[in-house]
């Protein structure tokens, strides 16, 4: 009791600050000390300060060091994810990551082996495990009574289009957006998959062909324990974030539907309104990100396994190489091939 | 105004009755004059006097010569569709001839050249274009003021195994039940499929294997007009018959959920139970047989094209015929290859 | 088996029209043989002609005295119903009457009387309680697993207002709207009536009040049983048919939403569009206009008492009586001072 | 920009420390920089040290003493409020009471003449207001586009009893519990309740009959715009927290479902089940009490009207009142009577 995980926050942007503010004011055995930025100034300073964060670096190093410091949460730029795992491993300190671990597939299986190695914890940024619809579909599963499962379907559209300029340096749709499907299905499944095969097309109008990418995919995938799974992805779905998955098993099917923002309806002559999906990420998944920081440090506190490991970090980078390959090569990759 | 269509009904087993009762009491336009069926029985006969229709018979042909009757539908077994087809045309009956019209490619293409010849109105019994719910899909996306579909989705499970006997000589899932999923997919994306890649299991455990066939499917399909699609299929979903469909467009997205035996919801401290989807085809698309018979009637009575017209009955067999391939060879297939 | 119930129907309206579809094609048990209405003309017997009806009469006396019928069905003029059961079961008839028997207490109970003292069937025409939905709430607090009931709950509001006409001869809103309320809280509620206290307004501008009526009614009432009941009734809900029943009980609650046109979700950036209520109750209550024919013909040859009898037809007039008490004089009314 | 408001709590037990956590972690605008109660110790201290709160007291005067505080929160026992609103007020502090501001009238406005002569904020703690969903159902109606209100419908559960010896001082079920559905209906009537008849029982067999209280109520009511309104309360809804609004106006309807868990839904042969209703006012409420908070805050820094003010902390105890007598007399009570 009382015993708090101290943490350094190493990256204060956008979703440095978010997961700062609820390592600072939402998990209970959580003690936010540190940030660390690259870009450290007076606003991150002031930030850091109605935060309660006593230290404020440039160099993530100055966190890494400090022995007092427990554990680090990564929400740097992703090239540099795969360096301070590295850096934080030997370093003793448990690690929570933002996804992905880095886009190389030797250098994610090189670090993930000085974590093992340094026996530190490693938690990557999977954050959709931790929402309350997926859980539920993943327990529903998971707790056996509806068998095993046959069909694993999800649904995953953007709102809307990012800018270009993101979609430019985004690694493509499969290795930015169809990676958190990915997850999701092998979290679902309870299983591996084993080959995938990819159909995408540049729908909307708006630029993703130029740069050699797709706006909309459809995988299909095979799975392990016999299964078969099906994601379909947009990246502009304009009434909101559309996030749904659906498990059908032996005995029946588990599914969940949108949360909305509010439960009205509204009936004249001219129709009935119900409300829309809530907007994007940061509404639909606020409560999840709480919880995947509280998880971690509860994983720290008692010594148990996070519930997003080194090898659920690996894996969906595999995936998303294959769906590529299929999508380009017109046919079904084993993941083995990759 | 007045004038109604005598028709004359081939086949008076389960589907014939239907179509029967419907033609009889439920179908303004229609007047059900002659039933033939080569198993004719007093019990038969019974039946069709209390559907008021006059004249019984063992022999198709005693409807086909009869001049007075202006169509015939055809609810015979599948193998004597094409036959009566050819029949039927060169007697000049409009003809409504229960799905598939044969599962040889080349009778079917010689059939509609016959057809086509005689210049009378064939009507295919795909039925659930006719299902308030996805016909409201289908207009929502027809009307166009959600641009043009981009994911076309379609989830079609039945409630449980049929007999094996029934399996055996079902002509396998895509022929058997797919069938209707591959129209359906073409009525709701209003574009022809170009290629398949199909993904199959056998996971009940109930014997499809040793049949070579499977019970688990999903198909993924290009379009025309450059949509993508996705069915999902299973020949035991326990709940009730899973029948949903789902259109995403340029704008937004239209969806349709399950008809419910009622609307109640029962909620105590054990949990919250709602109502299950109906059972079946049956109770899920009472309302569509008849309307299609409508459609039908009125169809001939003001001289236009029949909703669904012969190109619409062969189009899911050769889709079906490339989704077989497509799962036996392991790859995407054309449509074009068959 | 095979036995079925002869039966003639008096009143060939809209009313009478759409009992004698029924009666002619949807209930296997009747076999209907005979018309009788005051106007009875040439495009009465052609529907009639249509329905497979035998014999047309504008005396319903011709029916009454025909020894070969079993039993009538009453949809004529309500200040005609009365004299009709009352010789219809003076000639030994089973009786199906359209609600109200009458308006006049004494009347009612005379006919009762009568009706007793004949032994034979009478069946009075509150058709929601063959509605699937509000019968499913019904059923789940007879089967007692709920416990004992608390709360009874009626919305029922009509789509548009009725013309004035009809408003001005239609014996005031609690007679003729709430009144199929009033059977429906007995009905859900498994108990009588004991106190009633209405609150109402004319709230739409429409013409009620200079007719001394009004559009906007909340009842609440008290049951033997101990439970507390509340029922809101609108002229003009305007989204259509308003019909959703609640029951609370010891372990929980069992409520039912509207019928819907079909089960379509459209969502876009403009917002979430769901589809309306049926419209009004030819649309809601289709299929219990059947059951509750079905249900008659079978009481019949069964011999068993029929759903709704007499008293079940006497009890809402006199809890309407009650309401009206209630509302001219501002204070809760018991039933017993009618 | 930049200007927090200084608040001090009054009050550290369970409703006193949510409202603390809110104002330390979620409310942007608030500084909570001292807290007091009379029961003041180490773990309270703890708990305030854990929050960022400076000053910790036994003595509330010290709190109102402190020139550099803006504004307090009063979480306090229901008998302290007046008078810690009146010496808060003359000490010129903005104040946030929670509900009610005292059970007896002549208090309630002598207080509420005291803050309107010091010219200080008041807001009462009537969460509900804020909630996501009877928010909307609220802002529909106020924007007018759905015409003016007809019927205005609450039902209100709590899920489970509370303990004997918290119903003995509860003040009773109007005052207690029904009394945050009397400011529902004003808020979103829009308009005064005039009138009320109220109906009670004791039908769970828990005990209340013995104090003399009730379980269950249903209350109708009559607002000055000729809308009428209905509650229904329950003390043991056992499936969770039953909060639904419904507001009925010219042009249609507004209503809002409970939210849930989450939006799953399992099913299997045995049926289908969907998640239960959020359990209790700490799950259902948990956003509305930041918000009421945000806003109390924003009405300071704006100098603007607080959403429920004096006389919203008013007019709820006047109805409850008028119900009770209602309940008692057997008879409408007019509110002006009490």
């Amino acid at each position: 009791m009382g015993k708090k995980v101290r943490i350094g926050l190493i990256g204060a942007g956008r979703i440095g600050r978010l997961h700062g503010a609820n390592l600072a004011h939402s998990v209970a055995d959580a003690d936010l000390v540190a940030v660390a930025d690259p870009m450290m100034n007076d606003e991150m300073k002031e930030w850091a300060a109605s935060m309660g964060i006593e230290k404020c670096y440039s160099d993530p190093d100055e966190i890494i060091n400090d022995k007092s410091i427990d554990a680090i949460f990564i929400c740097s730029a992703t090239n540099t994810h795969a360096d301070l795992i590295k850096k934080g491993a030997n370093a003793g300190k448990n690690i929570f990551c933002e996804k992905p671990i880095d886009t190389d597939l030797n250098k994610i299986k090189e670090t993930l082996e000085i974590v093992k190695k340094a026996g530190v914890k490693l938690q990557v940024g999977f954050v959709r495990r931790f929402d309350h619809n997926h859980k539920k579909v993943h327990d529903t599963v998971a707790e056996g009574y509806l068998g095993k499962p046959h069909v694993i379907k999800v649904t995953s559209r953007d709102p809307d289009h990012q800018p270009m300029d993101y979609i430019k340096v985004s690694g493509g749709i499969f290795m930015d957006m169809t990676i958190h499907d990915f997850d999701m299905v092998r979290y679902l499944a309870g299983s591996e998959v084993t080959e995938v095969m990819a159909y995408g097309a540049e729908l909307s109008g708006a630029g993703y062909a130029e740069l050699g990418d797709v706006d909309t995919v459809i995988v299909m995938m095979k799975f392990e324990n016999g299964a078969l799974g099906v994601i379909d992805n947009s990246r502009a779905a304009h009434y909101g974030y559309d996030q749904r998955t659906e498990v059908h098993c032996d005995k029946g099917c588990v599914q969940v539907a949108n949360d909305r923002n509010d439960m009205s309806m509204i009936s004249t002559a001219e129709g009935v309104e119900i409300s829309k999906p809530t907007w994007f990420f940061l509404e639909r998944y606020n409560d999840a990100f709480i919880s995947e920081a509280v998880e971690f440090t509860k994983a720290i506190l008692n010594d148990t396994e996070t519930l997003v490991n080194g090898n659920d970090g690996l894996a969906p980078v595999i995936i998303a190489m294959a769906a590529e390959k299929s999508l380009k090569e017109g046919r079904p990759v084993k993941v083995g091939e990759i």
